[in-house]
């Protein structure tokens, strides 16, 4: 049986190609390997045009290690974060500020509400010791897009610095670094790029990253420490995942190939357009309204079936050859599908089509359903 | 031309069976994934006979990460961390602890000298504050042995914590946690366990790890998070490195498989003579006594010859297909050679003639040194 397709938020699913590249052990000190590093980094600043005012920092680690290092870099040490929070990723990142001892401000929003723009610029207003502004772009919690431009331009106006966590937008959905001001973009190679998991990086701006001496609450997470040493010796300052940085070369060069950001989100807007569209068609309900589905990965409520139980369900979905991935609401029963990696709409209609087989097989869907709607 | 053989501490060669591992991608959420990463976890414990005592906590990013989340989860916020250096490792480890802003002391001894365990008792006697010992087993700085077994009778005898920085040994030396007294033994997947790199790991006492509540000073690096999240579900906290996780099973299979570490060590060990035995030959002098030498690395003097550059003669070696290692000595010009990775005594013999050869096309090789020995 070939491999179960991922239809999750990352580790997704990737080519052969991509994979094939970690067909080779590279040496960390090695030329060869620092032009690829350098390559890499090059080309993430590429895609959102940060070249003039950004440098690319890679991190070992998942995502969330590339997010605690930007901000304990770039957060002095009395500076105060605000976090706009509508989902896991937010409250996360400020969890990890509480840790380091700084001081952090959750604005909160339900799940499914953007954060507003008007909120935010009251609540700068009124604190002036806020120095940093933590958004998420794309919550995958319920995979809500969050309006980053409108937020943006109200950090900007109030002269505080922008930290974006651009984890599961990054590559796909456009962000511009020409206009939009933001001190730092952060993301990791196994989202939208389509790259293999076991590396996170940092868009940050120069200048910004050069004054931050001292901030650091660690010696592993210190983004400013790390690039110096790359830009002395071309070399990770500690041993990189060769494997993986070679798989997020080859996903680039395929990103490049394939046409770029526009290309992926035309990919991921049409895989997910199937997808709503063929959910609806056997009855599900998705969480979001359109105009805050983000074409990453969707929320739809679980069956309403008395018997409904998401392991089950998740294991008949599996056994078809596709990994669904849980819900992340305490609330509400739901469960969530992806549409990134390097799947297209075959893999989509199949997908939809495993789902609604799945439910009939484990008896969940009724007569009643298909009058009423069973999953509402 | 095949691939060049890594002759370096890690990132090392690995096999194709181990890399072709990487050719699958995982779910993180999946149950098999669970699987893997908890078959992982026991036989990394079994290697020390840790399965009754420790636990085995799992980390993303480089060896460096592991020890710094080692260091942060186990000593407490007043605790105070007496590290023995003889070499970058362990000042690196000591470095961590000082940006934590815990208290650190540092025992140095010459890079060529293993650290005294009598000196190590009077240190301990002369300063109760010191509440931990950090002791790197192997320094690949020049590759030295220290020892372990000695140091850690000492620790225990005046009733402190053992935290070992296991790094580049664990697997090939012994080390026995039914009868070594430490609170955590650190490594990581890509030395003498052939992974590739990524991930690290600790094994620490459970009761200890238990007992670290509110030590970490980081969200990503906090292991007993790290740990309480496993045993519910299973799962890495945050998105692990699935291909790295997959190697490494491929890994552990082939190293039980060949014997374990009796006989990854009768390799490795094997390596290393013929490796000293070689370079004799033709003109060099290795920096170590041999009872300091660990089978791990070896540093050898660099030629003596006026016109020698490292990079002219890393660059020759690699044209014949054999990745060397810079020295890490200040004082005296070293280069490096390890022992270690998916290599046997037929790569270490082309490695010698290699080497030799680069010598005398650089024209480094002079009547005078077949005399007298150049390479002093």
């Amino acid at each position: 049986m070939r491999d179960p397709i991922l239809l999750t938020p990352g580790p997704l699913s990737t080519s052969l190609r991509t994979k094939s590249a970690m067909l080779t052990d590279w040496g960390s000190w090695d030329q060869s390997f620092n032009q690829l590093t350098a390559s890499v980094c090059r080309d993430l600043l590429e895609i959102v045009n940060g070249g003039a005012s950004h440098v690319c920092v890679p991190l070992q680690g998942s995502g969330t290690f590339a997010v605690e290092a930007a901000i304990g870099t770039l957060l002095p040490r009395d500076g105060k974060l605000l976090v706009l929070a509508n989902g896991a990723y937010g409250k996360r990142m400020a969890q990890a500020v509480e840790i380091m001892g700084r001081q952090v401000v959750l604005s909160h929003s339900a799940d499914d509400v953007a954060p507003d723009a008007a909120e935010l610029a009251r609540i700068l207003q009124s604190d002036p010791a806020i120095t940093h502004v933590g958004v998420i772009h794309c919550e995958t919690s319920v995979g809500i897009l969050n309006p980053l431009r409108e937020l943006a331009a109200v950090v900007a106006e109030a002269g505080r610095a922008l930290i974006v966590d651009a984890m599961s937008s990054f590559g796909a959905l456009p962000i511009d670094l020409r206009t939009l001001q933001a001190e730092a973009v952060i993301a990791s190679a196994n989202k939208c790029l389509e790259g293999v998991p076991g590396m996170g990086f940092v868009l940050v701006q120069r200048e910004r990253l050069l004054a931050s001496r001292g901030n650091s609450h660690s010696l592993s997470m210190d983004l400013l420490a790390q690039y110096e040493y790359m830009q002395k010796t071309g070399q990770w300052r500690f041993t990189p995942p060769t494997h993986v940085v070679a798989a997020l070369r080859a996903a680039l060069d395929q990103y490049i190939e394939q046409g770029g950001q526009p290309a992926r989100l035309a990919r991921y807007r049409n895989n997910c357009e199937r997808l709503l569209a063929g959910m609806q068609r056997s009855g599900f309900r998705s969480l979001l309204p359109p105009e805050l589905q983000a074409p990453i990965i969707a929320t739809f409520h679980a069956p309403r079936h008395p018997g409904y139980d998401f392991s089950r369900f998740y294991e008949a979905v599996r056994d078809k050859g596709f990994v669904l991935y849980p819900g992340k609401l305490t609330q509400i029963e739901t469960f969530r599908v992806g549409c990134i990696g390097a799947i297209d709409h075959a893999e989509i209609d199949q997908a939809v089509a495993a789902i609604a087989q799945a439910i009939d097989e484990l008896g969940w869907s009724t007569e009643w359903q298909a009058e009423t709607g069973a999953f509402a």
